[in-house]
Formats: C-alpha cells, structure tokens, sequence
C-alpha cells in the first residue's frame, strides 16, 4: 500500500530562518527508506490557527502525519493542543505521559540537573495529550510525544530537539510505520572503511541513496568508531526475506564497487537482522 | 502593511531527504528582515498536481508567494507549466525570456562551456513563461526567472540552485517586496574584528538575528575579507531614515558590546547607504 506522509515541523525559528530544517530533511529520508511517500514538508510557526490548519490540510491529504517540534513546557510549545482542536478531540491529562514526566524530573533532581523533583504546572503541562492518544516515551529528554489514530489515519507527534526527534522515531515511529507500509523486515550491514575522510565519500552516499531510495545510507566519522576508519552503515527495509537480501546485496555491490574505483579499501562488512 | 509570504520549495530530492532546505531558511530570513511575514514554507516533489495544488493553497492565504527549483531545461522541471495551470493562465514563450536565455548560451557558446549558441527545444523551454509574467534576469545560470501580479497577489518564481536563487532574490525579489511592506530603505554596516574564528561568534549572530528580526545580520569568514579578520555585515531596512538609524545604531550596540564581553576587538566600522 503506499502510504502518504506529511511531515509538519513546527517553529517560530524555522519560519524566521533562524534555523535551517534538518528535521524535516532527516524524516524525509527515514520515511522514504521505509517505503512511505513524503508529499509535503511544511512548516509553520508557534500559532494555534496556524498549526491546527496545517493540520487539517495534512490529514485532508495524508494517511499519515509526522510533526515535529512545540512539546515543551513554555507557552509557545503548543502543538498537543493544536492536535486535540485539528481532532476535534479534547486535551487531557495523560496519567501515563505523567509518570514518564514524573520519572525524567525525579532522575533530573538525582543526578543535581534540577533543584527539585516536584511537579509544576510547567511540568504537568507536557502531559496534557489529546483524548484517546498514546504517550511515547522519550529516553532523552523531558517531553512525551504522542501517538493517535484518528479515522484511519495518524499523527505522531515528536519534539523539536533533533537528537529527541530521531530516537523517539526510531523507537516509537518507525516501527508502526514499516508495518503500514508493509516493510516489515530490515537488515543493516555495517561498511568499514580503510579512509578518514569522510568528505570524500559523501558523493557516494547520496549517489547511492537516489539510486536506491528503499535504503538508508549513512556514514560515521571514524573517530567515533574503534576501528579508526569510517563506518557506512547500510539499512534495507523490505516485506519479505528473498526482497530483503537481494536489496542489500545490490546496494552493498554498487557501494563496494564505488569505493574500490576511488582506491578506498574495505577492511570489513557485517550484518545485522532486524 | 503587514505582508503574508508563503515560501514554496519545490524538488524530489526535498521530500526524499537528499538534501535539507537551506533555501527556504535563507529565504525566510531575508523576508522577515524587509518586513514580511513568512506564514509557511512548503516542500512538493516534482508533480504538476502537487505543485499547482500547493501554489493555490498558498495563494488563498497570502499575498506574496516565492517559490524555488522547477525552472531548469528538464521534463522534470515544471514550475512554470504549473504556476500558469494554477492561475488559469496559458504557458507561453516569452520573447524577453527567450532573448536572456539566447544571451546566456551566446555567452556560454564564446567561453567554451557549450557546443553549440543554438536554441534547442531544451533550452526555448526555459522561456516558457505564464502569459503576461515578467521574466527575472539570472545573471549566474540560464533559466530565468518570474514575476507575476494576479488579483493583486504576487507570485516570484526562483531557481533552485542557491547561488542563482540568492543573487535574483536580491536584484529581483527584495526590493518589490521591500515596497510592498514600506521597508523602502536600508543601510548595510560591515564591522571588522580582529578575529578569525567564525564558530566562536555564530551564538552572537543568532542571538542578534532573534533581538532583531528586521535585521539580516551575517558573518564573513577572515579568509575571504582582504583585512584579514571577520566580517559581519549588518543590513537593517526601515520605511524612514529616523528608524533607520535607530535601528542600526541599536544592533551596532548590541553586537559591540557582545563582541567586547567576549574580548574580541573591533577594528572598524562602516556604513553603505542603499
């Protein structure tokens, strides 16, 4: 089944162009990989009319909608309540989202970040879903997001900090998502490299990932791993085994063959089932 | 007037993630610094119902539409077949057009870059305009540009390459927009520091950038600058020369004193008046 996606980020500082929108390109990548099709990235800035209408055109379109951003405790973080009046939903106090609130702030307080472990209409205010929505969790920092089916279709909802973002997608998001577009099976085989530069292989890397947009390609800066080379990891998502390594196969080819015509050596290549 | 712009990106590789939209952020900054409002910025693929439906969604909102890629010689580029489509206007070939582009390979034909002067139906497409547009000149690439007034809404349609799309917003774009939101004047101040570190002042630039959003406030690294040290120029725009002044000498303040608590020493300052 092909399965729209609209990607709505949210921010002030993104329709000022205080910050360029890594998050829309980095979900657009991610979604594509699992056979989703992005029709449109939108952005709007902190305003409830604005995002409760950006909203509807997008579940008018869409089967699925991604936002990003406007989770946080100050009152320009809006976007729960924007999605309950999209929804036509009211917003509530999500005694779940609560106690994931309540555990971040009494780590915090352990760990001497915060002066003190209690809740606050601040805190409390980042617990306020729309009716009916399912909290998820964040491992890195203090705001739920959300996920709800509405008519068949849904919204996630995930914060602006890009480092939140892309966990809580890949934990939380994109699993449901490769079971919409039925791509449910993944391998990732891990690439390295005898070269530091990791520059000179970003040609590559885009290359491949245009010419196999069913994969996600990355690199990883040899000082981050062991090894002392760069690291490509390759993901490959199909519905069934045969598809699955044949992917991988072809892609792990085109990559291997670049790297040889550039005088790269490969050291190594794993696997890794999902 | 308060002026509402919508930004529309148009390109496969938007939506797919290959590459992040760092014209729409630039795009975004300079509107808002002359005034407008940037309400949205929008992402479509290459798709002529996506396209003219997104450019009438944009049009029934706000005054001014930018939209940028979808302009070269490619089947894939569309813009105009749907900027035309979406305004009920025929798509014809612009006799001013066609002489820029003629001009553009002329010039490219005497240096060597291309075999022939000759027009072919590839490069004739890149003056196929809506009826009644004004072709923009784009003295860095072969496709121009348009601009287009209907009903009393504005449409400017750039390329997508950066350095093209920067150069025509600015000869092009700006100062109708500039007249459109009464920020009819402008003064550019370039401030030399005797530093070479563009990193260490980037929290600077932004924090000046969000205290002044009438201001388009950047840093030029000390390798490109004759001096030897940072250049940060300051482009304020205002509909009097009193609030000119006001303003500039207030970011000017704000910037030296940052500048000063850092130890970082300033060696001049000047002003261009425009």
């Amino acid at each position: 089944m092909a399965v729209r996606v609209e990607i709505l980020t949210i921010g002030t500082e993104l329709v000022t162009g205080l910050v360029v929108n890594t998050n829309g390109a980095w979900l657009a990548r991610r979604v594509t990989a699992v056979g989703g099709h992005v029709t449109r990235i939108v952005t709007v800035r902190d305003d409830e009319g604005e995002i409760a209408g950006a909203l509807r055109d997008a579940l008018s379109r869409a089967e699925v909608v991604i936002t990003t951003g406007g989770l946080g405790p100050t009152p320009d973080d809006m976007t729960m309540a924007c999605v309950a009046k999209a929804l036509g939903r009211r917003l509530v106090l999500n005694e779940e989202a609560l106690e994931m609130v309540r555990r971040t702030y009494a780590i915090l307080y352990e760990e001497g970040v915060v002066k003190s472990p209690e809740m606050t209409p601040e805190r409390e205010k980042m617990a306020m879903l729309p009716e009916g929505a399912e909290p998820l969790p964040n491992p890195v920092g203090a705001a739920p997001g959300a996920a709800i089916e509405h008519e068949g279709r849904f919204v996630f909802c995930l914060p602006g900090v890009p480092r939140e973002m892309e966990r809580m997608y890949e934990e939380s998001v994109e699993p449901r998502l490769r079971r919409l577009t039925g791509a449910s099976l993944s391998v990732t085989a891990t690439i390295k490299l005898h070269c530091t530069d990791e520059s000179s292989i970003a040609g590559v890397i885009r290359e491949a990932s245009r010419a196999f947009p069913w994969a996600y390609i990355k690199s990883h800066p040899g000082r981050l791993a062991r090894e002392g080379g760069i690291h490509v990891t390759v993901t490959v998502f199909a519905g069934d085994a045969e598809t699955l390594s044949t992917r991988l196969e072809e892609v792990e080819r085109f990559l291997k063959e670049r790297f040889k015509n550039m005088g790269i050596r490969v050291i190594s290549s794993d696997e890794n089932h999902q």
